[in-house]
């Protein structure tokens, strides 16, 4: 159950509130975001919901099923949009690219792939600062110092920056530098680090797992959402299956039924999601048929000497060539 | 490695190439289809192919690495297109729709379903009456009576027919009222059944095995081109996946690989492949745009009555408006 | 729900019992098998199963919510014992061992495994003569003249035969032949090979599918029970997994869950279930301790040298050592 | 490439040696342990493992052509023991229990399970006070004040805890009530968690992801390793399968297996691994046969009324005639 407070909701109003639902026992949990506050009723007996909607305080309350609550369609059935700054929305009714390097690897390559991505109209840059590696002994980001040199040319050319986070510790140095917080999929069950980012006034791109379920995915959601950050985009980037013709098994179905499912915009990321350059056109485009609201993809002017994932990379030609047809295929799917 | 042979090779000629593949150690098996004469050498020595490609009676020579042979792309580059008569071409270049019921119920309703196709322009009609049922218990089709009654309705239209077939011994009786066979998913690697279709001059439908591996899927296809019948398309329907929140778990990766390793026809099935009706055209139109064929689906009159299937089944109107989006992307698709 | 039947009963009580079922809306499956007369009725009203019970013919019945009616140990709580003749039985309260090579190659090659069984006393040899194999270049088996040969070899040696049966076709002919028939994990949902083999007087071993659940295990072997056959045998061979470091995953889990719900003696597979010859030995060992009947494994002179499956293969001298522990382990188990 | 270096080598000689090894195109890695001091070199070209071997400061070296390096057996054959104190070692040679409640939840249930642990001769509790649970609305366990409370009644028993840490900064908090520290599966590929316990002096249980590769797991533990922490134990604690029936599917294979690759103990963790009480018996038994040096479950006084997990937790009646039955197992193997 959701309930929504008036803003102005008195202190033994919120004391009555609650003694009525522990009468009907139902757990509660108090969640203040950026936009309202709220109580979290969990329980399972039937009662009469009336009841609670006439107390005083009681903007608007709604019975949810689902295990995740703020984030389900049945509680709000407007889709959100996210906003960046400087006119740029993410969401229901537009198509978002993200496109960089798999790592941030020196100035030069910063400035170069600003350069494409102006000249492209890409407005959000990703790129990898922290990198989650299997082994211990490969190269794993160049850390705050790569961040910042990013950031410094970014802001210049009117770019947005996102960026993992890999822990808890890295959020606040963080924090100024970068614009959408990524967490990966090796994190995407990390309940401390959802915690923390529910708590910080920065949109959190997370990935669904690498074996995560849609149900554990839209829970994790609602870690960060009931922590208090509303902002939050959903990306399905490939999930692990018995197939090794591929890196990973691009999930088309989960982008469809997030759609249907979440309120949040729902992001495809075709380069894990296959993991080989030469289809992820193809995973692409399907992405943006199945409801995508927005690609995360990475290009480098060099794929074959990038530090990280190179074989699942694009040039840059090959980039220009699958933005323009993902606006092709958007404005198609718009129209049905 | 694939030899065609010149159609009038002599005998003598025939035992001496043989021998010569004796000699450097390869496998050799005959293969005669309805275009050509072949012998495809098994065998993993090194070998001058300039000494092979210039015996008498050898037109052409490649060397295949793939485990599958006839079936690469390696071999014949240009892709295949499947004649169905009546100037109904299956393969890149086009887009076809086959649509039906996923049971043969009655005569009208297969009346009903054809008037639907005629109007929307489909030509290929799909429906099943031998039935693969987990239980023993449940309806498992009509059989032959119930392939006679829709064959002589659908002649009449000038509608395409695409069946289940499940065993050897149906084939033989089920010839003259088929123009297309479908081998299903369990029995994506029934070796006796894909060596008897090997043998029909008719096209086979194959689908991909519930956890079958693309090399597999390519390998059956193997089976019945070796086997003499050069008219396969293959399908993706859905694999089986941890995730429970769908019947099968589509895998457009599939689509897109499967068009870059094969010349044969790709052809997805988004009813099987989410397996939930409100996602059927997400799923379809995403195999657009992954590089499919064409589609085959389930209608219904009321999918809520059917004998089977029924919950991933669309009505005719939501078949209609899916099957002018899938032109459209179709159309889009071929201007990429 | 089960009905078993008087054997005695008339055709007119038959009918009446029929018409009381009909009545309350239960599909009714007649089934004769080698021990038995019954009726399965499939339906989901509620019922006072005592109006059902009270007809004359009816000797008992049970409600069976399973979609398995007949193999399950809701209905049949005291496990199946199978006897192959000669004092060999197979089921709770023994341990069964079939040993022999992946495929029969030779004359030579039958008589050294036989000479090996003998000295182990084992008393049940497995062995292919058809092969399912991937590509349709592999050796598909010797057919029908190595069971012949085979078969005359174990014969004299009071050696029992299993060895699988890919086609309805084959089965007539190998009758005479086979002690049990064997369905391989690509045919287990092969549901026309499974009603024939309930209408044969042999054992059956049916093998999980390469993804199948317990559920559609249980349900294939209700297709051989409810034909008429009620010596059935299932078999955990290991299934698909994303663990790309064994051939197939033993899935352990299987063997117990399986003992749990169904009274049909369970056989582990641990040669395919694992795939590499080194861990064979203790995956058998823990397949007993997880309650698994026997075993089924693959041993041959000289592995390296074996036709098909020579990785997954024990030499004698390691199935020497096997049986033993294996005896022991069972030993161990029974005193819990 | 694994270089031992001598205790006293000097600074000079580390120079000569790491520019001979970046000569050779070798990335070095210093790794220094409780134990030891190491260079890890990681390249691919071929080199005369004496032209380095023969540098003074150079104890021997080791090629380990593995990705993971410190964890393998290819470069130490004997297998690790740990010893936590008080006589009490895990490893090769011995099985070790861990026994204990899910979540701890009062001081009551502590001194009633450790009363049930002595009477057992069982020497390890488990128990959760930080909880990764999949909603922010669950129980998350009693954290630092649990673990003490815990901790006071532990050491006064002689009774070793073990215990998740979720985050980095757990550690130091936790650091001195803490005999092994847990890494669960949803962290066991969060790199700067295993960084950290790198540097900790307790030994560490590290958990299978789940649907983590055997590859993933040893990689894992070389983060601890390299980071200093040669004390480290590997848990199977069942994987993500398309099977539905168990709440995970125990592998059985990667405890045979993970014995090959790795000299680390290897925990089973039957109680995840199928997650349903009535086989955790069977699943644990079959573990031992598999290889495992111990296994980790979950007990409660009474599994009903259980925090968490009570679905698969077993009674100290049902614990106590387990602990039995694994101890002649074990027995038993060991004769093998």
């Amino acid at each position: 159950m959701i309930i929504q407070l008036d803003s102005h909701i008195s202190a033994p109003q919120l004391s009555a509130l609650e003694e009525a639902l522990n009468k009907i026992e139902y757990k509660t949990n108090r969640v203040t975001t950026q936009y309202a506050d709220y109580i979290i009723g969990v329980g399972n007996k039937p009662f009469d919901i009336r009841s609670i909607g006439i107390l005083p305080g009681v903007r608007d309350i709604h019975r949810v099923s689902d295990a995740y609550k703020l984030v389900s369609k049945k509680w709000r059935v407007e889709d959100t949009r996210i906003s960046l700054g400087d006119g740029l929305e993410i969401g229901t009714g537009s198509f978002s690219i993200m496109a960089g390097p798999c790592s941030i690897e020196s100035a030069a390559q910063v400035e170069e792939t600003i350069a494409h991505l102006k000249a492209a109209g890409v407005r959000i840059m990703r790129g990898g600062v922290y990198k989650p590696r299997s082994s211990p002994y490969a190269f794993r980001g160049l850390g705050m110092e790569g961040l910042k040199l990013w950031h410094e040319k970014a802001r210049e050319a009117g770019i947005k920056i996102i960026t993992e986070v890999m822990m808890v510790e890295q959020i606040e140095p963080m924090l100024e530098y970068v614009d959408i917080f990524q967490v990966g999929a090796r994190n995407s069950q990390n309940f401390n680090l959802l915690d923390a980012l529910g708590q910080v006034d920065r949109p959190v791109l997370l990935k669904r797992g690498i074996s995560g379920t849609i149900e554990e995915l839209l829970q994790a959601a609602e870690y960060i959402f009931s922590n208090g950050n509303e902002r939050i985009m959903l990306c399905e980037r490939g999930i692990r299956s018995y197939e090794g013709a591929y890196r990973n098994t691009m999930d088309i179905n989960a982008i469809a039924m997030l759609k249907a499912k979440t309120h949040l915009p729902v992001i495809a990321d075709p380069s894990h999601g296959i993991g080989l350059r030469q289809f992820v056109d193809k995973i692409a485009l399907a992405s943006v048929m199945a409801g995508a609201d927005g690609v995360i993809m990475e290009v480098h002017g060099q794929p074959e000497k990038a530090f990280s994932d190179g074989q699942q990379t694009l040039s840059y030609q090959e980039a220009n060539r699958l933005y323009s047809r993902l606006r092709q295929a958007f404005e198609l799917r718009e129209q049905f």
